[in-house]
């Protein structure tokens, strides 16, 4: 099991302690980034990372005192300690002239080839996907908004399939969205989009996302295909569950998935991810990962109020995942209808 | 207030009555297709008519005796008595290969160029739009479905936008909506669709739009901007009651409304649009239109079940749609967010 093409220095890391019978485990000191960590930000959570220039950056879904979301960027030297800017992102046009989303959430960051891509979740009269690209974090270009509304969880593939841009999203309602599959979509120019492809829907046969399903962190090209980790989604009599799955979609055409695990790869727990602003919620947004090592580690908001930092490596999710996967519906077609 | 470039030979018509007090009348031998109009079928209602080589086609929106949707193709020389096909439109691919929707309702039929396109609601993991071409009624190949789930009420308008087809659609849910905007979309090619622009809001300071509204006829370019007709759509203890309104888009940018106008310009009140498989629903879904006179035809579904026609002039219906305009919401605006 090997990952193609990723270094990533002084990467976050900890082994495997000895008591977890599960394919990954938390970082023992979690949550990475806690209550009010700048003056007139509340929490922060479901927020991206990744590498730039020797150091990492970050986009942080930061929950206002006035309870509204934007999007702010963080610099770390080791991926842990953050260094959070005192304003959100301020976004412009094409043109240049400022163009600020009303408000933003659960941001993916995502490179392909020299340049970064922030998708996230806004206002387009009704909940659906913005998109902005940067090259230095200091400028952010929004893009045009990729699709009609109502849409979440927009990852971008990190590398082009024929020169197109592949964005798995997750159509939804514009409130909690009770239902939900992940599809993929194509792009020569981020400007048209089409080729819609469905990828897999919520259901299998566990419970714990039965409900609806929605893409994670950017894919992770492996030998074995890409790598995705997504939440998954169960309703209680007290609300929804979100817990982090595996899935292994074909290296060619991802809109087949080769593998599914059909249990959860980690679930809440721990007391940042049982209490807080929505309890239970566990949603990973971006993985690091370095080809020599295997090693990943995986940032997941923590029931929106934190952010959180798990491990694994590409030997033992991918082995677990084959080794626990089932056949969900038409996963293994390319989702055309 | 004149037409723009249009002209259908023997079009149905019927002048305005006397006590008439509303822009719009009915066709007095309404319904045109009635209950169980051929063997296998049990109701034909929404369905599309477009000028063809000195008559008239229609696509269907046909309902069988096992309750589920397809598409036919009708035949008529004057646009009132139809020869219905005993057998659903059979779609190909790209390829030439077979390739049948699941089901498929609501159908609209725009000639754009020398092509003429059927857009309709189907199945693709959930309720949205499919879309086929064909040039001789007799081979249809269908498109790349334009965009993600969930949509209806897809519209293309009859020509192009800077090289660009330009799409009206919905956005919805896969149930029996209770919410809903008109956006437009872009696309150079019909397979990769962007520019998503909202056009217009359900609600205004009447009560009869204010659950949804929804794209019907292809747009009429008139001397005033595009006229469109569209269903609005109202809630009541007893279930949703549908009507026709009309709105005049801006010529060069249809993202943006000229006039909007705050009257229904017809509503269900004959037997064959109270009483049926779902009462009280005026379904307007394709226009005949005569550049010479002004003349417009409208067809319409009645009721879920009976195809209705009814009539009005350019000069009529754009002077009515002006002296009652209202703004509602960001209307003026291209709608980007």
């Amino acid at each position: 099991m090997k990952i193609v093409g990723n270094v990533n220095i002084d990467m976050p890391w900890q082994d495997k302690p000895e008591e977890c019978s599960m394919p990954m485990w938390r970082y023992s000191e979690n949550p990475v980034i806690k209550r009010n960590p700048i003056p007139g930000v509340a929490r922060i959570f479901n927020s991206a990372v990744a590498q730039y220039e020797e150091a990492y950056v970050a986009v942080l879904r930061a929950e206002l005192i006035d309870g509204r979301p934007h999007i702010y960027i963080g610099h770390s030297k080791d991926g842990i300690n953050w260094d959070i800017d005192k304003d959100p992102i301020q976004f412009v046009d094409e043109n240049g002239d400022d163009y600020q989303p009303l408000y933003a959430y659960d941001p993916r960051l995502v490179k392909v080839e020299d340049e970064y891509f922030i998708i996230w979740c806004g206002d387009f009269y009704g909940a659906s996907l913005g998109m902005a690209k940067t090259k230095d974090f200091k400028t952010f270009v929004r893009l045009e908004n990729p699709f009609l509304p109502f849409n979440r969880n927009g990852v971008l593939f990190p590398k082009k399939f024929d020169g197109e841009y592949l964005l798995l999203s997750r159509p939804s309602d514009s409130g909690h969205t009770p239902f939900g599959d992940i599809f993929v979509s194509r792009s020569k120019d981020l400007v048209y989009w089409g080729k819609h492809r469905h990828v897999m829907s919520s259901g299998g046969s566990g419970w714990w996302q039965t409900l609806k399903i929605g893409g994670g962190p950017a894919p992770i090209e492996t030998s074995e295909g890409w790598l995705m980790f997504y939440h998954g989604v169960t309703n209680t009599c007290n609300g929804y569950v979100y817990s982090i799955g595996s899935v292994i979609l074909d290296l060619d055409n991802p809109a087949k998935v080769k593998y599914r695990c059909k249990n959860f790869v980690m679930t809440p727990e721990e007391w940042y991810e049982e209490r807080g602003f929505v309890p239970n919620v566990l949603f990973p947004c971006a993985v690091l990962v370095d080809g020599e090592t295997g090693r990943i580690a995986v940032y997941y908001g923590a029931a929106d109020t934190y952010v959180g930092l798990a491990f694994t490596t590409v030997d033992e999710i991918v082995k677990y995942t084959i080794g626990n996967s089932e056949v969900v519906g038409d996963q293994a077609t390319e989702g055309r209808m």
